[in-house]
C-alpha cells in the first residue's frame, strides 16, 4: 500500500549501497526485543497480539456514546491526541459529514482556548474520553477538572458516570484510581507501548470508534503492514536509510514532510512527534518539520526554491486516490483562462501540482525530494501507515545509535514549571 | 505594546555592539523607499495613508452581507488570506462566538477539501470574498468558478452578484473584468504592496469587517507602532539585529516561533511566509518553522532540549493578558495531587510554564531565546504586532543584501505545473 521513490533524493545510488547486514542486525533489535529501550516494543507485535476482547467492549461503549452525544472530549496531550486526531482529520476530513465532533483540550493550558471550549459546549451534548497514563500530567489534570465538573454541574453525577471513559494504566495511578472510585469505564495503556507508539491501543481506537470511523480497516492495515515489513528489504528501512545519509553522510539538518491535501496536516503533526522525540537526544536527529502544499508554496516555497541550501530536504507524501473527486466548471467567456482546466479533475491538477513542484525543488532549487506514495486516506490506509512509519523510526534511531523509545528531554521543563509552581516537594 | 528580552538570547554583547550606522542607512532606505524592491514600500506609510474613503464603503458593504450570511467564503492564496485567517483566530479564538464563520478556500487544489466544503454549504447562506490581483491565479482561479456557479444555481444571478465582492487590481486583470461584467462590488489591492504586507489593505480588511471585529482598533494598532518604530533605537530592528546574527555570525540555520496559545498558530503562519518568502533567495535566509506550547513541547520538545545543536534557535511571543482566564476547580480527593494549583489561574499556569520552558531550552538546552512579549490577542494589538514584524522583515532582508519584496522562485513551479497541464502559451 506505499511505494517509495528516490529518483530525486539526489542519493539513489548510496541508499543501494548501504550496508544490508547492519539493517539486518537492526531488523533483530526490533523484532527480537534487544535493542535499547526495548521494554517499549510491545507496539511491534501489536497488530496481531491487540486484546481483542477489550477491542469488543470498547465498540460497545462506543456506539453507546455515539448515541448520545455530539461531542467527545479528547483529553490528552502529545501521544495521547495526535493519533487520533491524525486518524480522524485524515479519515473523516475537515468537514466530516457526522453526528459526533472530537474536540481536543488538555493539551493546552491557554485559558482563552479552554474558556471558548466551555461556552462552545453550553447547549451541546458532551461527552470525556480522558487519555493518560498516570492522570497527574498538568494540562489534561487540570482540563480534566474543568470538563468533569461542567459535565456533572450541567447534567448529573449519573450522566457523567455513562459519558466519562477514562483511558490508562490497568491498575495503578491517579486516573486508575478516579474511575474506579466514580464508575467510570477504563481501558487500558499497555505498559510497553509509548505515547508515540500508542494509536493501536484504546488511546486511539476508544476515540476513533466514537467518531464512527471503521477502526477494523485500520487493524487491517496495521496487520498488512507488519506483514509487508518482515520482509527486511522493505520500503520503511530504506525510507530510514535514506533520512540517515541525507543527514550523517550529506549534512542537512531538517526534513520537511509536505503533502498536497490540508486534512494531512495533523498526520504531519503526528510525524513530528514520532521522528522529533523517537531521534532528537544525545546531541542527534534531523529537525523535523511540515508544510502542506500548494498553500505553503505561496510561503515556505521561496525559502526551498531559492534559500539557504543544504539545511532541509523534502519527503512528500503522495496519495494517488482522493476520498472524493470533482471537475473544474467550464466558463463560457473564460476570462480569467482557466478553460483548458475544464477537463481534468481537481485531482488531476493536484497531482500536477506535486510533479512540476518536484521537478522545482529538486532539480532547479537542488533540494533532495524522497517521495512516498498512499493508495489513498482511508481507514486501511492510515493504520498501513502508521505502522510503517513506526517501523521507520525504529530503524532510523538505532541506526543513529540512540534509544528511540524514550524522551528523557520532555522533563526537565516540567520540573522547572513545578519548582515555579512550587508543587509539593518541589 | 512589544517589549524585547534578549537575556537569554545569548548575544545580548553582540546585538548592543551591532553597528548603528548600518542601522540607520538601512532605515533610510526603507523610509525613502531607495533600496532593492523600493516598487513595493507602499505598505510603510500605509497605516497614515490608507484610502478612508474606501473603507468607508467597505464597512457599508461588509455590514450588509453580514447581516445575510452565516459563512464568507475567503478565496485566496499566501498572503491572500494568511493575514486575514491569523487576525480572525488570534481575535476571535477557535471557537468564535459569532454569527459569520470564515472558511478558506483557493489556497489548495485538494479535491477532498472542496468536496467537503461545497457538501457543508448546502444549508447555509453563504457570500464569497474573492481575492486575487490577477484572477488568474490556478488556486484561487478553479476555487471561485466551483463556488461561484454554487451560489448562482443554488440561489440565483441576483443573489450572487449581493453577495460576491472582489478584492483586486483597480483597473485591469481578469478579475476586476470579470466583477465589472457582473456587477460584483470591487476593492483595491494596491500596486505597491505586495501579497505578504497586504493585512492592512482590503485584502485583510475586509474579510475581518464582515467577520464583526473592530477595524478601527487594528488600524490604530498599526498606526501606532508606524509612530513607534520612527525611532530607529527599536524593538523590531533589534529583532532583525538579533536573527541576523544568529543566522550570519553564529550559523543557525533555523528560527522557531513559538507561542502559548492556540489561537496563535496562523499568526506564526502568516510570520512564515513574511520572513521566509522575504529572505529565503539567492541562497541565504533562516528557515521559519513554528511550535504552540505546551503541546508541541509533547513532540518537538525533546528534539529542542536534546537534539541536534546550532541549528535552530527560538523566538517566543509571550501574550501577557488572555482574553479570558479561568481558576483551576478544587477537588477534595485530590487524587491528582493537583490541588497545589487551584490558587492559579490557567493563565498563570500558562505563564509559569513558558518561564520554565525557557530556562530548561536556553539554559540546560544551549538554545538561544528571544522573547516578545505581545500585551493580549485584541485587534489593535494584532495592527501593532503585524507592522512591527513587517518593519522587522524589511531591515531583515536588507542586512542580508537581498531584495526582500520579490519571490522570483514562486514562479518555477507554476511554470512546470502549467507545462504538464498544457496550458496554451506553455
Amino acid at each position: 500500500m506505499i511505494k517509495i521513490n528516490f529518483s530525486n533524493s539526489k542519493i539513489e545510488k548510496d541508499i543501494k549501497e548501504f550496508d544490508q547486514n547492519k539493517i539486518k542486525k537492526i531488523d533483530e533489535m526490533i523484532v527480537n526485543k534487544t535493542g535499547k529501550g526495548s521494554d517499549f516494543l510491545g507496539w511491534v507485535d501489536w497488530p496481531i497480539n491487540f486484546d481483542k476482547e477489550e477491542y469488543q467492549k470498547m465498540k460497545e461503549v462506543a456506539k453507546k456514546l455515539r448515541d448520545e452525544i455530539e461531542v467527545l472530549l479528547v483529553i490528552g496531550i502529545g501521544g495521547s491526541y495526535l493519533g487520533a486526531r491524525a486518524a480522524d482529520e485524515m479519515i473523516r476530513g475537515l468537514f466530516p459529514n457526522d453526528k459526533v465532533k472530537l474536540i481536543y483540550i488538555g493539551n493546552t493550558i491557554s485559558s482563552t482556548y479552554i474558556h471558548q471550549v466551555v461556552e462552545f459546549l453550553k447547549d451541546k451534548e458532551f461527552g470525556i474520553a480522558n487519555i493518560s497514563k498516570s492522570g497527574t500530567t498538568t494540562e489534561p489534570g487540570i482540563a480534566f477538572r474543568v470538563f468533569e465538573k461542567l459535565l456533572v454541574d450541567s447534567k448529573s453525577k449519573e450522566i457523567a458516570k455513562q459519558r466519562i471513559v477514562a483511558v490508562t494504566d490497568k491498575a495503578k495511578g491517579a486516573l486508575k484510581e478516579l474511575a474506579t472510585s466514580e464508575g467510570y469505564q477504563t481501558f487500558t495503556i499497555p505498559d510497553d507501548i509509548g505515547g508515540r507508539f500508542s494509536v493501536f491501543t484504546p488511546v486511539g481506537i476508544f476515540p476513533l470508534l466514537v467518531a464512527g470511523i471503521d477502526t477494523d480497516k485500520l487493524f487491517e492495515g496495521s496487520k498488512q503492514a507488519y506483514e509487508d515489513l518482515k520482509d527486511i528489504n522493505n520500503s520503511a528501512y530504506q525510507y530510514a536509510v535514506a533520512r540517515y545519509i541525507l543527514n550523517t553522510k550529506k549534512g542537512y539538518k531538517a526534513e520537511t514532510l509536505v503533502s498536497y491535501e490540508l486534512q494531512m496536516q495533523m498526520f504531519n503533526e503526528w510525524w513530528k512527534q514520532l521522528f522529533g522525540e523517537s531521534e532528537g537526544k544525545d546531541g542527534v536527529g534531523l529537525f523535523p518539520s511540515s508544510c502542506v502544499f500548494s498553500t505553503d508554496l505561496h510561503s515556505l516555497g521561496q525559502f526551498i526554491q531559492e534559500g539557504t541550501k543544504n539545511v532541509l530536504f523534502e519527503t512528500i507524501i503522495d496519495i494517488k486516490k482522493p476520498s472524493n473527486d470533482l471537475k473544474v466548471p467550464e466558463n463560457k467567456e473564460n476570462l480569467d483562462g482557466l478553460n483548458y482546466l475544464t477537463k481534468n479533475s481537481f485531482h488531476e491538477i493536484n497531482q500536477t501540482a506535486l510533479k512540476g513542484v518536484i521537478d522545482a525543488h529538486a532539480n532547479s532549487g537542488d533540494v533532495p525530494n524522497i517521495v512516498i506514495e498512499f493508495e489513498s486516506m482511508d481507514a486501511k490506509m492510515f493504520g498501513y501507515a502508521i505502522y510503517w512509519f513506526m517501523k521507520a523510526v525504529a530503524m532510523s534511531g538505532y541506526l543513529l545509535d540512540i534509544n528511540p523509545f524514550n524522551q528523557p528531554g520532555v522533563e526537565i521543563y516540567k520540573q522547572n514549571m513545578f519548582k515555579l509552581l512550587k508543587k509539593p516537594g518541589y
